[in-house]
C-alpha cells in the first residue's frame, strides 16, 4: 500500500474512509497497535492473510484514480453505447421520468442512502410512499393484497409459480405458462421448475383454452408477448374450477384501458412497474410486483406494508406479517426474496401519485390510440397484422423483409424486434410523439404494397370485446393532490423528512455494510448514455456496456480470488440460488445427482438455507462451538452421515458471529475431500478486500453484495445486485439469458466461456444501470485503496467493540480478542438485570439520533455493530456515548429511580407531540426523553460540533413505537380503497 | 388562449401553476367573477390589456412544447458550444467542484429555492454557510471583515472605489487603476467612474510606484493581469500615507502560497471565489466578495451576516447592519446591491470546508509547481518569459507566433490567449494534471528554438522575493471537520435543515415574486455544455450559448413590448443603473446632458433612488395618493419645476402598492412630452407577461428579473439576472464589453446594432449559466401559458385579499376593488388594538409553518403578499387559515386571557428545545406554541393532508426570536480566529 497515494489530497480513498490518518493513530492506541498492518495480522489467519506487497499486490484491478478522471473512463464508456429510442416492447418500454421524481428522490440521498424499512418508526416516509405503491398495485390490477415490489416481472412469475404449489388446493406437479408469455419470463420460470423438479408445459390458452390433466397452476400473460388481447375469463375459471391457481401477467399501463385480472378472476396478479418512470436502464433495476386476492396474503412473497397504530393510538405503517421472511423461517420459508426494489417502486408510485387516474388514463389512451393510427396505417399501405386486438404491441407481416425493416428503423433511430424473417414486432409507450409516428410509418413504407398512404391521427384504439376497463382506480385523495410540481416537490420532501437515512447519521447495521454512497459513484446512473437502453438491444449498440461489464466481471473475479463472475443476480438472494444452482448442475454434469445435502452451519444467514431449499438441496445443519466457530467434530460427522449425498456446505466468511474464523481452510479442505463443493456467502467481503481471497482460501462459488460492499445505495431496501463469482469448473453453469448479447464471459486461465446456467433474472445483467456505481467505486479507490478500506473498517469494529465493552460484553471475538468489521454485543446480561430490552435500547437509540444497529442476529438479544470504513472518529464516538449512556440509563432503571413500566427506554422512542401535548406524567422530564444526555450544554462557536447545534439538527421520529403484533391482526394493506 | 394545449396532460403549464381549472372556478366564485378574463379586464386598466385573441397573440415566442422535447432542443445548443479546457485565466479559472456539494448544494432545491435570509430565524443554515464564507475570505485576504459575497470581481472592485470615495479622507476625484489590473474590471470601473464623474487614471505600479497628486484611492492587481508578482508593500504604504485608500484585488488560491493583502497593508480586498468550485459557466454566476480591515465594516457594500443571541441566549446568525441597505437608505444609500451570489458563496464556503487549508495548500502548490515546471521548460526550450515571478500565469513571447500557438491549442483542446501577434498568455489551475501539462509543452514544441526538452515536475513555484505566505488560516474547527464525503454530506443536510424553502411551503414575499423553480428548468445549469465555457472562449466555441441568447433576448423583447434587450446585468440592481445610464447617455447624445433630475415616486422601491444617484442622477420624489397612486397633479408641478432638467421617471408597474394603476399610459405621456425617459421598473412583471407590454404603454426601459418572473431560483440570495429592456433609441447606450464574442444585438424593426454603453458586469453575458434556467421556462409556457401564469398568480393574490379581508384590512385596491399579483395587509389596525407588532404576526407565522410576507414594505407596519401562479389551493388556504388564526390569536391578548408581554405571539417562533428544557410558565400551552390551531386533530387515513401530517412534516425553527440590535452593537463577522 503506498500511503501517499492512498492519501494524496486528490485521493477519493480520504473522502470515501471517514477515520484520517491521526484518528486511526489514535485508534490503535486503544487497541494496543502501532499500524493497521499489526492489527490486520492479529485478526486475520495467517493461513489466508494476503501479503500487501509482493505477489499478492499484482491486480488487474487498475490504481485508483481521480474522481474526475474516473467520471471521465465511465463517460467514455457511455459514449460507446447507442442510445436509440426502443419499440422492442417485451416488458420493457419507454417512460418520461418526472425530472421532479428524478431530482427528488432518485438524485436524492434522504431517499437513496435509506436502509429497508425494518425499524418503522424511523421509516414512515418511505413506508407510506410503499403503501401507495401496493394501492397503486391493487386498484390496477383488481386485486386485493400487494407485496411492497419483488425484484423484476421474471422473478415474480417464478414466485408466483412457488405460490400456486404452496396454496393450489390440488396436487399434480406440472405448471402451465402461456405459449405468448415473454420469453424471458419462460426461461427464468423454467429455471426455477428445474430446480424444483417442477414440469412446465406450454399451452396457446388463446386459442386451445384450458387443457384438460393434472396441474397446480397456469400463467397467463395479458395481453400476449405478441401484442394479443383475448378474453381470458373462461380459461382462469376453468383452472379455479380443478383446484389450480390461476396467475395473469398484465402490463399496469394497459390496465388503465383494459378490464384487471381481477375482474376475470385471476387469484394472482404479477407484473412490472418499469414503465410507471423508471428508466429502461438495460434491464434494470425495475420493481416488479405480486399481488394476490384475499386469502392469499399469508403466501405473498416478499414485503408488505400495512398500517398499524404506535404507542399513543396514531396509524403508523410497518412492514406486515414479517414471520414470512425467510430470516425467521430459515429452509422453511416460501420464498427466497429479502431484496426488493423500494426505491424504484418509490419512484413509481410517485409517478401514480403525479399523473393520478386521468393522468394515467391519458396516457393509456393516447398509447392504444397512436397504437391504433399507427395499425391502421400499416393495413392501408398493404401490411398484414397477426391480430387485430392489441393495445401497445403490433406484429406485422413482412415476409422475407422483417430484418430488413429492422436494419431501416436503426436508421431512422428505432430499435424493433424481428421474429424470424417475417415478423416486425413492435411496441409504443408514452414517449412516441405524432412526430414519431410519421418516422415510424416511414420506415415501413419503401416496404409498402400500397406506399403513399397518408398518416392520420384519427384511429381510435379499443377493439377489446368486452375487456374495456369500466370501474375507477387510485380514488384516494394521495392520487389527487400532488399534481403541481410545487406539491409534488413538497410532498417527497416531507416524505424523506421523516426517514432516517444514511445522510443523517451513521446506521451500525451488522451485515449490511451501510458505508459511503458517494455522489460520483451514484452520477453515471441517470446519464442517457446508461439509462436509455433496452435490455435487448442489439449487441452493437451496447459495447460501452459489455466492456464495463467485462472490466467488472474481471475486476471482481480477481479481489475474490474466483475465476469468473456473473453479474446477473439482481439481488444476494439469487446470486446466492444461482451459485447452489451451479453446484448441483456440476455434480449432476459428473454423473451425481444424488449429492442433495447442504450443510449449513447453526450460525448462518437465514437465507442460506431458504435458498438451498429453492435450489432443491435438502438442508443439514451443522453446529457451532462455544465460539462461534463451526465445530470441527460435527462437521465431520455429518460429512460422514451423507457421505455421496454431500453437496455442498454454505459458510459465511468473516462468519455472521463478525470473526475471521481460524480453521477456515480445514473447513474447506474436509468438505472438497468428501466430493463436496464450498459455498461461502460473500456477505461479509467487506472484512476482506485486498486481506482474504474466499476463491483462494476454499470457495467454489460466493454470491457478493454489490449493494453492500460495492456501494450500491441500499435504495431504502433495494435495489441490490448479487453477482455469483465462481471457480473454473463451476462456469458453464452460471446463469445464462437467450437474449445475452454476449454469452462469453471471462474465465482466468481459460479465455472465455459461455455461462450456460438457466437465467435467475428477467434481463441478461439482471441490473445494469446501477452497475457504473460499483464500477467507479472500484475505479476510484484501486488495489491500495480497497485494502486501506477493509483495514480502516475493521480498525472501527474493534475500536467500537473495545469501548462499548466498557459497559457491554462482545459475544464473540478471535483468537487475538479482535472482531473482524463487525461485532455483537450480547445486551443478555443488561436485558436480564434491568428489564430492558434490545428492543427498547433499538428505539431509545432513535432518542439519541441514531439508526439502530442489526437486532437480535444472528443470536437473540443481542446487537450486531458494523460501523464500516465511512464513518468518522467523531460519529463513531457519539454512537458508543449513546449507548454508554443508554446504559446508565439502564441503571437508574434498576436503582429504581424510574419504574420499569415507565423509564424512557420502554417508552422511547419520543416524538415531538409527545413532550408537547397532553400532560407530562413520566418520572423523568422531557428534556432526558428528547435530548438525552448533554445535548443542551450551552454554545460555544470556537468548537464546530457542540452540543447546541445537534440540538438544532434532532431527528425527530414521527411517531412513537408502533405496535407490531396490532398490525398482523388487523391487516391493512392499501389505502382505503374507493370499493370499502 | 387555447385552454386544450395548456391543460394537455402533458403540458408543463399545468404543472408550473398550482391550481387547477376546478380550484380556479372556486376561487373565482369567491371573487364574482365567472371565468378569468373576465376578473383579468375587471383588474387591468382597459388602456394596456392586450386582447388574448388576434393581434396581441401574435408572438415570437413559439407554443410550448412537453419537458423532455424542451430538453431535447436544450441539449442541440448545449452541443453547439465546444468544450475546450481553458488555460485564458483573467479572472477565471478551472476548478472541481466536489461532486458531494454539486448534488447537494447546487441540485438540491433546500438550498437554491430558498430566499434571501432576511428573516434569520429561518435561515439559520445559509447564514451558518455564509459566516464561514466571510471567515474564509477574511482568513485568506488577511482582512477583518468580509461582505456575504458581491456579483463579481468587477463589480467588486467598483463597489471599492465607491467606497474610497466615501471613506477617503482626502479630496480629489481621480482614481489610480494598476495598469495589470484585469481588462474586464478596468472596464467596468471606468463605466462607473464615468457614471459619478470620476477619473480613472492608470499606474503601472509595479514599475513606476505610486505617483504624486490628488487621488481618493488606488486599485492594485496582486498578482497582476499579466501574472506577475511584485511586492506591492512600498505602494500600498504610499497610498496609505496621502490618506488615500489602498485597495488590492487579489486572487484567492494564490493566497494559500503568498503574504495576504491584509499582511501587505490594504485597507480593501477584493476579488472572486470562483475557483473555489465554482463552475466556470461562460462567465457566472460567481461570487466577488469585498473585505476591509477594522473600522471600514460601516462602510462594506452588500450584505454582512453576524453572530447576534436569541431570546433564551444562544447563539445566532443574522444579517448584521443593515442600515446600510439600500431599502432603507434610499437615495442615501452608499451602495447599490441588493443581490449577492449566496449559493454560489456558500458552494465556494463549503469547498473550503472540505478541502480545508492543507487541502486548499496542496492545491496551490501544485498550481505553483506545474507553472514553474511548465516556465522551466518553456524556458529550456529556447522561449522567453515576460515576468519571472508568478503563481499560475505565464506570459511567453512567441514572436510573431502568438496566433499560431493559439490555434496549435486549440487543436489540442486547450485554449490559450494571445496578446497581440508575440505574446501568449496561460494560467495553470488545479484541474491541469501531468498529462496536462505534456499535452501543453506539445503545443509550444514545433515553435520552440531548442524542441526536444524533456518536462520533468521537479520545478517548485516560489520565487516570490519576501512574499511566500506565513501565517495560517482557516483554523477553525469548521475547516477541519467535515473532510469525508460522508461528513460533508451531513453536514450539508443538517444546514439545509434549519432552513425553510420553496420545498416546505409557501413564501408569500410580496415583490419577490417566489414561484416554482422547476427541475426541468434547473437542468441545464449542471451540463457541461454550459457550464464548462471560458467567457472570453472565442466564437466558435460557444454559437450554441449566442444562439440561445439571442433566442432570449428576442423572447423577451416581445413579451415586454421593448425592442432591444441586454442580458448583461447580473442583477436587477444593475439591470437598472445600467437602463438609468443609458438614459443618461442618451441625453447626452443629444446634446441634453443637463438633464440630471430624476422623479421617484415615494412609493418607489428603495433601490430606485440608489440607483440613480449611482448613475449621476439627481432624485426628485413624486407623491402619491391616498389610493398610493402616483399623484397626477404633483408630477406635473415637479415636470414644471424641473423643465431642461427632466431626465426621467422612474416607475413600478404595477405598482409597489400591488396595484394596476388606471393612468399609466398619462404619466408616461407627461414624462414624454416634457422631454423625459421613462423607467419602467420591471419587479412586477409577473403581473404583466401576456397581460400588458411596458414597452408598450410607454416605457422607454425596463430592467427585469429574472429570478422573480423567469424561474431562476434566489439561490438564498443570488444569484440573480436583471436584463435591461429598452426602445430602439436607447440600443446603442445598452451595455457593452470588450470581450463580447457578438457584440450586435437584435434590435426589432432594425435588424442587429451593436449595445455600445459601459459594462455593467465583469463577463460579457453576465450570469449565462443559468440563463437556461429562463429559456427553459419560456419555451415549456409559450405565449399561452405565460398569460394562464400571469392570470392565475393574478386570481390568487385576490382570492387571498378577499379571504385575509375577514380579518385584516387590504390596503390598496384598483378600480374595481382588485389588487394585481400581490396584496398589502394593513396590519396597522391590528397592532394598534392589541399590541402584536408585524415582527409578532411574521415570527408567529413560522410556529404555523410559513415563510413571512415581506414586512413593512411599501408601508410600515403592513405585510405584502404574493403568492405568485404555482401555490395550490390547499396551500393558500392554509396560508390564509394561518393568518385568520393568528387574528384570533391577538383578540385573545386584547380580552386578556395572555398578557401583552407573554403569549404565543411576542413570544414566537417556539423551537422543540423550548417546550423541552426548563419550566414551562407561559399562560397558553406547549401544544399552542408548537402546534397552533388544529394540527393534532386525530388522524384519518381517509384523506391525505390529515391534521397528524402536519404534525409529522413540522418545520422547527432552530432559534427564538433573534435580538437584532444586539448583533449590530456587537458585531461578530467571522468564526473566533486564531488570532484573536
Amino acid at each position: 500500500m503506498t500511503a501517499s497515494s492512498v492519501h494524496a489530497h486528490d485521493s477519493f480513498v480520504r473522502r470515501h474512509v471517514g477515520t484520517d490518518p491521526d484518528a486511526q493513530r489514535r485508534m490503535l492506541e486503544v487497541l494496543g497497535y502501532e499500524t493497521v498492518d499489526e492489527m490486520l495480522t492479529a485478526a486475520v489467519p495467517s493461513t489466508i492473510l494476503l501479503e500487501p506487497e509482493g505477489r499478492d499486490a499484482v491486480s488487474s484491478v487498475p490504481a485508483g484514480i481521480t474522481e474526475t478522471a474516473a467520471l471521465a473512463e465511465l463517460k467514455a464508456l457511455a459514449d460507446r453505447n447507442t442510445v436509440r429510442r426502443s419499440l422492442i416492447g417485451l416488458g420493457y418500454h419507454g417512460t418520461h421520468t418526472p425530472a421532479v421524481i428524478q431530482r427528488n428522490v432518485l438524485e436524492n440521498p434522504a431517499w437513496y442512502t435509506a436502509y429497508t424499512p425494518y425499524q418503522p418508526e424511523i421509516s414512515q416516509g418511505r413506508l407510506e410512499a410503499l403503501l401507495t405503491f401496493q394501492t397503486m398495485i391493487c386498484d390496477l390490477t383488481g386485486m386485493d393484497v400487494s407485496n411492497a415490489s419483488t425484484l423484476d416481472e421474471a422473478s415474480s412469475a417464478a414466485e408466483a409459480l412457488m405460490l400456486a404449489r404452496r396454496t393450489a388446493k390440488r396436487n399434480g406437479n406440472v405448471f402451465l405458462v402461456d405459449t405468448d408469455a415473454l420469453p424471458a419470463t419462460k426461461a427464468v420460470l423454467r429455471g426455477r421448475a428445474d430446480g424444483l423438479g417442477i414440469e412446465l408445459r406450454e399451452v396457446d390458452f388463446a386459442r386451445d383454452g384450458a387443457p384438460e390433466g393434472d396441474y397446480f397452476g397456469a400463467f397467463i400473460q395479458y395481453p400476449g408477448a405478441s401484442g394479443r388481447i383475448w378474453d381470458p375469463r373462461d380459461v382462469i375459471a376453468e383452472v379455479k374450477s380443478t383446484k389450480a391457481v390461476a396467475i395473469v401477467s398484465a402490463d399496469l399501463l394497459a390496465l388503465t384501458m383494459l378490464a384487471s385480472p381481477g375482474s376475470l378472476g385471476a387469484d394472482v396478479t404479477v407484473g412490472s412497474s418499469q414503465r410507471f418512470g423508471i428508466p429502461l436502464g438495460f434491464g434494470g433495476p425495475h420493481a416488479g410486483f405480486v399481488a394476490v386476492r384475499k386469502g392469499l396474503e399469508r403466501q405473498l412473497p416478499g414485503r408488505l406494508v400495512g398500517v398499524s397504530v404506535d404507542a399513543e393510538g396514531n396509524p403508523a405503517y410497518r412492514l406486515s406479517l414479517q414471520t414470512r421472511e425467510q430470516h425467521i423461517r430459515r429452509e422453511k420459508a416460501t420464498s427466497s426474496i429479502t431484496t426488493a426494489q423500494v426505491l424504484l417502486a418509490v419512484m413509481a408510485a410517485m409517478y401514480a401519485v403525479y399523473h393520478g387516474p386521468e393522468g394515467l388514463t391519458r396516457i393509456g389512451r393516447q398509447v392504444a390510440d397512436r397504437t391504433a393510427t399507427l395499425a391502421a396505417h400499416l393495413v392501408a399501405s398493404g401490411f398484414e397484422l397477426v391480430g387485430d386486438s392489441f393495445f401497445d404491441t403490433l406484429e406485422v407481416r413482412a415476409t422475407g423483409q422483417a430484418q430488413d425493416i429492422v436494419a431501416a428503423a436503426g436508421e431512422a433511430g428505432f430499435l424493433v424486434h424481428a421474429v424470424g424473417d417475417d415478423l416486425v414486432h413492435l411496441s409504443l409507450d408514452e414517449t412516441i410523439t405524432s412526430a414519431d409516428l410519421q418516422a415510424i410509418a416511414a420506415v415501413f413504407a419503401p416496404y409498402a404494397q400500397n406506399p403513399g398512404q397518408e398518416l392520420a391521427e384519427t384511429a381510435s384504439g379499443g377493439a377489446w370485446g368486452g375487456l374495456a376497463r369500466e370501474d375507477a382506480f387510485l380514488q384516494h385523495p394521495v392520487f389527487s393532490s400532488f399534481r403541481s410540481e410545487t406539491a409534488m416537490m413538497r410532498y417527497l420532501r416531507r416524505l424523506a423528512d421523516r426517514d432516517f437515512a444514511l445522510d443523517r447519521g451513521m446506521i451500525p447495521l451488522g451485515s449490511c455494510t451501510m458505508k459511503l454512497n458517494s455522489a460520483t459513484e451514484m452520477a453515471g446512473v441517470t446519464w442517457a448514455g446508461f439509462n436509455a437502453i433496452h435490455p435487448f438491444a442489439p449487441r452493437e449498440d451496447v459495447e460501452g456496456y459489455l466492456e464495463l461489464i467485462t472490466q467488472l466481471e474481471t475486476w471482481l473475479t480477481d479481489l475474490t480470488g474466483y475465476d469468473t463472475v456473473s453479474l446477473q443476480p439482481n439481488a444476494g438472494s439469487q446470486g446466492e440460488f444461482a451459485g447452489l444452482l451451479a453446484i448441483r448442475a456440476y455434480h449432476a454434469s459428473r454423473g451425481e445427482s444424488g449429492r442433495e445435502v447442504c450443510l449449513v452451519p447453526s450460525s448462518a444467514h437465514g437465507t442460506n438455507a431458504a435458498s438451498a431449499v429453492n435450489a432443491g438441496l435438502r438442508v443439514v445443519v451443522v453446529a457451532s462451538d462455544s465460539r462461534g466457530n463451526i465445530d470441527l467434530d460435527d462437521l465431520k460427522q455429518k460429512i460422514k452421515d451423507h457421505g455421496d449425498e454431500l453437496a455442498a456446505i454454505m459458510i459465511t466468511y468473516p462468519s455472521t458471529h463478525g470473526v475471521y474464523e481460524e480453521e477456515v481452510r480445514t473447513v474447506c479442505e474436509l468438505v472438497h475431500d468428501a466430493g463436496g463443493q464450498v459455498y461461502v456467502d460473500g456477505a461479509n467481503l467487506n472484512a476482506l478486500l485486498k486481506v482474504a481471497r474466499p476463491g483462494e482460501f476454499g470457495g467454489d462459488v460466493s454470491h457478493l453484495n454489490l449493494h453492500k460492499t460495492f456501494c450500491i445505495p441500499h435504495g431504502g431496501g433495494g435495489p441490490g445486485v448479487g453477482p455469483v463469482a465462481a471457480r473454473a469448473h463451476l462456469a458453464p453453469f452460471l446463469p445464462g439469458h437467450p437474449a445475452m448479447q454476449k454469452p462469453e464471459h471471462p474465465v482466468a486461465g481459460h479465455g472465455e466461456q459461455v455461462h450456460g446456467g438457466a437465467p435467475v433474472s428477467q434481463a441478461p445483467y439482471g441490473s445494469p444501470s446501477i452497475l457504473p456505481i460499483t464500477w467507479t467505486y472500484i475505479r476510484l479507490m484501486g488495489p491500495d485503496g480497497l485494502r486501506h478500506a477493509t483495514a480502516s473498517a475493521v480498525l472501527a469494529a474493534n475500536y467500537m467493540a473495545r469501548r462499548l465493552s466498557e459497559s457491554y460484553e462482545i459475544l464473540y471475538t478471535g483468537e487475538n480478542g479482535l472482531v473482524a468489521h463487525e461485532c455483537i454485543v450480547d445486551l443478555r446480561p443488561f436485558t436480564a438485570r434491568t428489564g430492558i430490552t434490545v428492543d427498547d435500547v433499538a428505539k431509545r437509540l432513535v432518542d439519541y439520533g441514531f439508526h439502530a444497529p442489526t437486532m437480535s442476529f444472528p443470536v437473540a438479544g443481542t446487537f450486531m455493530v458494523e460501523p464500516t470504513e465511512s464513518e468518522d472518529f467523531a460519529e463513531i464516538d457519539r454512537f458508543v456515548d449513546a449507548m454508554l449512556m443508554i446504559a446508565k440509563e439502564g441503571e437508574e432503571v434498576l436503582a429504581g429511580t424510574w419504574s420499569a413500566e415507565d423509564n424512557p427506554l420502554v417508552n422511547a422512542p419520543h416524538t415531538a407531540a409527545s413532550i408537547a401535548t397532553g400532560e407530562w406524567t413520566h418520572p423523568y422530564s422531557r428534556e432526558v426523553a428528547v435530548y438525552p444526555g448533554s445535548w443542551t450544554a450551552p454554545e460555544d462557536l470556537s468548537t464546530h460540533d457542540s452540543a447546541q447545534m445537534r440540538v438544532q439538527s434532532k431527528y425527530w421520529p414521527p411517531v412513537r413505537r408502533i405496535d407490531q403484533a396490532y398490525g398482523d391482526r388487523n391487516l391493512v394493506p392499501t389505502w382505503p380503497r374507493g370499493d370499502e
